[in-house]
């Protein structure tokens, strides 16, 4: 009993705040989702101003005193299970984490990140780093304000990374990137004098209606429950949550270019299924939510690339595909349609590039962001920096700011820290997906006989359904008996990619 | 200036607060236009605890002591003109009426409504009126104690028919409905007596494509901004309004009945045109909300009835369809489609009857509410005054409940006094189209030849720009120079029907 309230009743009660904060929170995903999806032209404008009233009252609600009340009586009572203690423990951090910022500096942030995106877009029209170059130095301040509001130890950039992938720290990363670096340059080296693959059967045209009927079939086939989601077109493909009995993913479709739909549709089915997997009965707990960044995109990259580049889920797939589409595939081999699709070459796009060169493009960032917040780098210098890094680690000489600095929304919408966190998700991807082929008899054997449903049980039983209950490298560990390490990803690229 | 802040600080800050409150209801009408459209099956559940949250929210909103400090500080104001004194007069009545409501009451009515609805289901499942009854009988008793809480003059019935349209009372409707006796009884039993019609061409089969296409292009010709606004199927077809710049209607196709799609489209775009029309700088103030439900089907019946099914619209509009359509109505004579699609006949269900029986649907359904209310009917005696009155107006036998007194949900959602302000919008259509007729020159021309621009510049000149600034009844007269009169419906049916 704390004070006049069981402590069940005083659960009940916090329970039902965060419920209360959730759905205004799902409600603005789905306003959201349907900007991306439905939204007529003109409505654009009202939109954005109930999506801040939105905001505005999620944040009053989490902010409430009352609220922070309640956490603290509950905060060490010894009544309640490992998962409630959970809950109450990362709510108090989240709530106490809210509080430490000051009313002015959010009003600044908001302001700026209004104009430092609007600024973000006009450079991009004028392809001119400069027109962005005063905003984001705004932004680069206020971000280093904000490390130091939230605290951190060792480098300020810890504070940042924090936010996205919780005790992620420059150590960790420096680690991780140096194993890139030793690792996998020698391994592209060594790809570049491979003969060249011909691709031009991926770039023939695929009818848009059977394009959408198989991403919805792969979609089914991987597991997602279309009772409990859908699949819609959207300029840039994302999945959205408002429960987990409503997920839903975007797509497009390229008539000229095959892969954009299927591995962005098996991508988002992988963040998908992970959302579908999450305890419905933890709504708007922390322990309903999802573990991390990294370990969502671990989900999305597992999918698209351990599987859906394998070329055992296509000895299944494939013979479908050529009947699908006869007159672009009927007369390429298996083989050589493996290896179109797991084509690797530096390149100046980040999302864009195959799954190897891909982490240099982040490593890239990440090295320019831990740079920006201990002031070696700034938003004057970093266009070159940008470029340098792009010729030193990747070899291509980048034309203009378009297909350079100016490339990621992340910097105009005030993300430092998010870009390590897709790194991460391809190096947890290939650790679990390891250990999942260890602990499951014949997986590869389902996967190549088109049977998803041993992986997804695995991945249902060690990964879904603890949301924040662990780290990401705590989840890790647990699963895998191992902190995250590169050398699995390592071991995938070796596998798949040396001759 | 009113205490220490200028009048125009303190509008400026109620503007604010009930555009807060207009935000958060618009995000309700979006996730209920969400349900409705595209919500796969299992995530019913959550959305109906989401919606529950931000009506709770909006309530609050509402009903926040701060919100009615500012109005009765602005109440009375010299110093705001005639529009902003009528938004503060309205917002204040809002409040105040809202402020009547007891919270136990409140709950009370929630709670029974949600039993009322599905207690409704469960006895048309089992076409039975006697499971729903008990229910009924709930909601009629506290149907009778609002009548208490709003206060009235009068009949109680008042005080609900107030609700749905302003200043409406059961003196005015006797009146209206002794003439629809009175006036459309006798020329029923005439067209009785004319030759039958076929009507066979409309429901053959008409292509779902074929039908969505010719939807979309007649709400593009009445003048539906579809860069504010778009269609999607629902089960009922409905319009919502998220803004002025965000209104969206839905249809629904039926493949072997070709009204189906046709009129509830040009009805739906109907309610749309007077959406789009409101004035956007009044959102989420009272001169930015329709005038009341009547004004509203006035626009929705104009454009369906008294342009959507005359002779002049099908003049232009019949060459294309029976392009559209050859199988089906190459040999019918645009006469015989014309006669087949004004066809008039009595019967049970009131969606599904003509522009003329309709009326006697109503008035029956009103007289029961009345009866209701005062309590000369209640909910034992219900069915029997439904059937009789089926047999004394309509001379058709109910065979069950499915087909009588369980067709319709209004009264299992506890809206009573909703029904009158479908006829009463039946009536203000005639009257406003004699008025439109009157007032623009060549207007039946334009009409003719596939131009409803100066019918539409009428009704943005006239009807659409006042919101709530004017009642129905004011609106009336100031745009046709008379309070509402059945005159008006009975000369467009007398032209219209008698041979």
């Amino acid at each position: 009993m704390t004070g006049s309230k069981s402590t069940s009743e005083l659960y009940a009660g916090y329970q039902s705040k965060m419920q209360k904060i959730a759905d205004v929170r799902n409600a603005m995903a789905v306003l959201g989702w349907d900007q991306e999806t439905y939204l007529p032209e003109k409505g654009a404008a009202f939109r954005g101003q109930q999506l801040t009233t939105l905001s505005t009252i999620a944040h009053e609600l989490f902010t409430e005193k009352e609220l922070g009340d309640l956490l603290h009586q509950l905060k060490g009572a010894t009544d309640l299970n490992a998962v409630q203690q959970k809950n109450i423990t990362l709510s108090l951090e989240d709530y106490e984490k809210n509080k430490k910022y000051p009313i002015a500096f959010v009003a600044e942030m908001s302001q700026t990140t209004n104009e430092c995106y609007h600024a973000w877009i006009k450079a991009r029209k004028a392809n001119d780093y400069q027109i962005f170059a005063p905003l984001l130095s705004r932004m680069i301040e206020l971000k280093k304000q904000e490390t130091d509001i939230l605290g951190y130890e060792g480098h300020p950039y810890n504070a940042l990374l924090n936010e996205y992938e919780k005790g992620a720290t420059t150590t960790m990363l420096d680690t991780i990137f140096a194993d890139v670096k030793t690792a996998l340059s020698p391994l592209l080296a060594e790809i570049e004098k491979q003969p060249a693959i011909n691709r031009d059967f991926l770039f023939k045209h695929y009818s848009r209606d059977t394009q959408w009927q198989l991403g919805l079939d792969l979609l089914r086939e991987m597991g997602y429950d279309m009772k409990a989601g859908r699949q819609d077109i959207s300029e840039h493909p994302f999945t959205t949550s408002f429960n987990p009995q409503d997920v839903r993913v975007t797509t497009r479709i390229d008539e000229n270019d095959f892969s954009n739909m299927t591995w962005s549709c098996i991508h988002e089915g992988g963040h998908a299924l992970y959302e579908q997997g999450l305890p419905p009965e933890q709504y708007g707990l922390p322990c309903g939510e999802a573990t991390s960044l990294g370990i969502h995109e671990s989900q999305s990259r597992l999918w698209e690339n351990n599987v859906g580049r394998s070329l055992i889920f296509w000895e299944h797939n494939y013979a479908r595909l050529q009947k699908l589409f006869p007159e672009n595939l009927g007369t390429v081999s298996l083989s050589d349609f493996y290896k179109a699709i797991n084509h690797v070459q530096p390149s100046l796009i980040r999302t864009e590039a195959d799954e190897l060169t891909y982490h240099f493009h982040i490593m890239i960032r990440y090295e320019i962001e831990k740079g920006l917040m201990d002031g070696s780098i700034n938003a004057k210098n970093l266009r070159d920096a940008w470029n340098d890094y792009y010729q030193q680690y990747l070899h291509v000489t980048v034309p203009d700011d378009l297909r350079g600095v100016l490339q990621d929304i992340h910097w105009s919408h005030g993300s430092f820290g998010y870009f390590p966190t897709y790194s991460l998700g391809s190096f947890y991807a290939a650790q679990l997906f390891t250990a999942a082929q260890k602990q499951t008899p014949d997986l590869n054997t389902s996967i190549a006989s088109g049977n998803y449903h041993p992986l997804l049980d695995w991945l249902r039983n060690n990964v879904h359904p603890f949301g924040r209950f662990y780290t990401s490298n705590e989840l890790c560990k647990k699963v895998t008996g191992n902190e995250l390490q590169f050398r699995y990803f390592m071991e995938y690229a070796e596998t798949k990619y040396r001759l």
